[in-house]
């Protein structure tokens, strides 16, 4: 694939990269290297877990899709929390969720809309990841309302709400894996047709694993750079960290997918193209973000699920539009444009929030 | 019938719960054995009701239903209500609402789910109940929206407009009754089936008249009992009020109905379990509520309808995710996965909420 | 037909209206008729617009409707803003999208729906409109939800958020225009049926120009004597200026909008009746708000999106229900009843509300 050659030669980001964090460049170098640095190897650790998954059969290969398919998100959220950067942890969940229905969603919407006059999609599996999507809000919401609604909290309260909520979302998702894998797979049939881009026979395993695990590490290693630099660039730049880690976060771990999302659209697929990026949303509601709460308690680093107010209310409107414009099974350009408005908006006011 | 015996033998806890009334034993015995003597009162009262509503045609019959349908619910709030405990009279109107369109339909559709793949019901009168659903929230939700954007509140403000809501809310409800018994009866119709298990031949009047009026009364003794132990019973336990009002007291009103509306959504009547739960949510929020509010006028205990900020996200979080599952027509058991997972959290959050 | 003459009658207003001004009436004198010298010149207004709209071919036609369809809002609400007014601005916006689509829209649904079983309508263009609703409401909430949320705003954060969100909208607007009158226009085809009324043989184009200029020149002179006697008129009704910007303003400019879409929805065109109340909507949120905003920054008059959070509240749960009531294509008096009834709901609270 030609695409491939763009990613190649992002790699040379990654020695530029450890040079600036080694000889102690300007953190804004040392961020904006280690951010272009991520994206190819984002890329790569995709391409290798989906060419094991082909390889693996339909069970295990959805598994590990389900697993690691936010690996880079996963890594850059625990190196974050590892150094105690709670609120841009929280921040980078809550950017990919809207960055994957609104700027990836809408993207999609619009370009397929703009080639084809009306897409259709299966609204079943539309409707079960509406539904699925709302559970995941309303996690997100109650420990927040709890906080906003209490005058005096007790201690732990909300700690103890948030592992709680942690473990139920935990047990949803490996339910609906059980539910999308094994009783209910002939729903979600329709809507694959990914394994042509990797055909069996060519996959080369050792290279995949290879790939996956050398991209692993290093993915770990610039997460470092980026968050060490984060505070510095942020002040350098005039920005807040609930912005970078919002808005400028998540594009990076999902650059890959939003151009898989895109151009699966323009081939007409419009299933592929909501599951892999509504898919990723539920991922990192259902999955990422409870694994950072048990993580986080493991680490002695407790994180809560008690997100910003305002952070809520972003989530909220852009599930509620991505599920006013995908329940009805199919779309078109316009409903795109509602997306990517919304998404506009909620950017804007997450750079004038403080 | 089987599952009869069960609650015959339960009768039990009627005398039990006296003797520790008139004896002044631990006020933990008094509320759980009155708690327990509760559930087979009620559960039948409610066959009594329905027996009499099938001899009086199905005109009368369904305002019968429509009216005493709840009436172990309303009995207990206006004891409740009449010792002054508005918190708990408000907690429980909220946990049976959220109890019936969480637990009741998510077991409903959980345990209808593991036995066929997908079951059908009509689409029409979900959605119908859907909008009635959501008219009952934004009634909920206005008076404590009022309160919280209002700094300073004219006194008797929230009175005032809770009364105009409450009597705008049974209006709508008569007129509801009127739709659905009358005017468009036929949409209905599909939804029936329940006639068989009383048929009309076999009803006894004078006992089932007899039964309705004993269990009446009993029951309003009990709630004396389970209201004047309450107080203590939180503090002993540790549990808060709410808690106990939004999660134990709906609980046991509803036993009845709760074990009726999984038997028949496992015989595949998902139409009808539908409509006993989320018919029994209406009832609450459009006839209950308003005249527990009329009630508490003529009483001298008025109550309004400023509920609690947290029990109102809890409610719109409920009539969302109900709406979102419900309103394509077709369940299978990961929405009722969907709809028990949400009560565990809104079960946790009023647990940890001070 | 018979109804033009009423308006004609109703045009005596204008010349009392001036007196009582230049004679310094009582100010509830000259509110009062100002208020009814309005509805007729807004009614030949929107009448001469049409008339021009079709002899202009559909596309220009569709422009001219969609930019001069609430003219009379429009001038209305420059008038206060240029006398300072925010809050009457902003309550009169909230008031005219709470009034299209509960006051308008459930009229329509609920007269029609006595007279026919059940209606049908385009369930795809009222999904569009759903969602373009939907977007209008986020725009509405973020820059109030910014506000709620933040301790300390940096000065000028709200009023650069309401500028760039009032692009986006009028952006969308546009394109929105370009999907119904170009892209897409064979999906509002069903919905036309408006034309028979204003036959384009039969249009007098000087006299519907004359009357457009007339009824813009006399609609601005009443808005002024409305505006200038608007804050006596409240204290002297014990009236607050929210309520009136709220509920009256809105009744004063839509009222011949409102008889037209239930005139048509009693003759079962539904598609028509729901295209002018959710359309008048949308243009309000979208178009006239957004150049509300524009205008005042040119003017002087910087007026931000900031509304109350109680009218966002109202909002919300207008656009939620009238979703909730047309996603599915059809409707009964029932839903009628819903919609009405929110809107005695929200109407009251409004008046409770200090």
């Amino acid at each position: 694939m030609k695409s491939n050659w763009f990613f190649l030669a992002m790699l040379a980001f990654v020695p530029v990269s450890i040079a600036a964090e080694l000889l102690h460049w300007d953190p804004v170098v040392i961020f904006t290297t280690s951010v272009l640095a991520i994206v190819p190897l984002a890329k790569f650790m995709g391409q290798a877990t989906e060419e094991i998954a082909v390889v693996s059969g339909p069970t295990i290969g959805g598994l590990l899709n389900a697993t690691f398919g936010n690996a880079t998100e996963l890594i850059i959220a625990l190196v974050a929390l590892n150094a105690g950067l709670y609120s841009v942890v929280k921040a980078s969940l809550t950017g990919s969720i809207i960055g994957n229905i609104l700027l990836v969603v809408g993207l999609a919407v619009f370009l397929g809309g703009l080639k084809f006059k009306e897409q259709e999609f299966q609204p079943i599996v539309a409707r079960l990841n509406a539904s699925l999507m709302t559970l995941a809000v309303i996690a997100m919401l109650l420990p927040a309302a709890v906080h906003a609604t209490t005058p005096q909290l007790v201690p732990g309260a909300i700690r103890n709400l948030s592992l709680a909520t942690a473990l139920i979302l935990i047990t949803v998702y490996i339910l609906s894996l059980i539910f999308s894998l094994r009783t209910h797979s002939y729903l979600y049939e329709l809507v694959e047709g990914e394994e042509e881009e990797h055909p069996r026979s060519k996959v080369n395993v050792p290279l995949a694993v290879a790939t996956l695990l050398g991209a692993t590490v290093l993915i770990a290693f610039e997460s470092e750079f980026l968050v060490g630099a984060i505070e510095k660039t942020t002040s350098a730049l005039g920005l807040t960290e609930l912005f970078v880690g919002v808005i400028i976060v998540p594009l990076v771990g999902n650059a890959a997918e939003h151009a898989t999302a895109v151009t699966v659209a323009m081939k007409n697929k419009m299933d592929l193209a909501l599951t892999i990026a509504i898919g990723s949303s539920l991922q990192i509601a259902m999955f990422v973000a409870p694994v950072l709460v048990l993580a986080g308690w493991a680490m002695g680093r407790p994180m809560d699920l008690d997100f910003n107010l305002f952070e809520v209310v972003a989530v909220i409107v852009s599930v509620t539009i991505v599920n006013s414009v995908a329940s009805d099974g199919r779309s078109n350009w316009l409903e795109g444009v509602q997306l990517l408005a919304t998404y506009a908006i909620v950017a804007f006011a997450f750079l004038f929030h403080p």
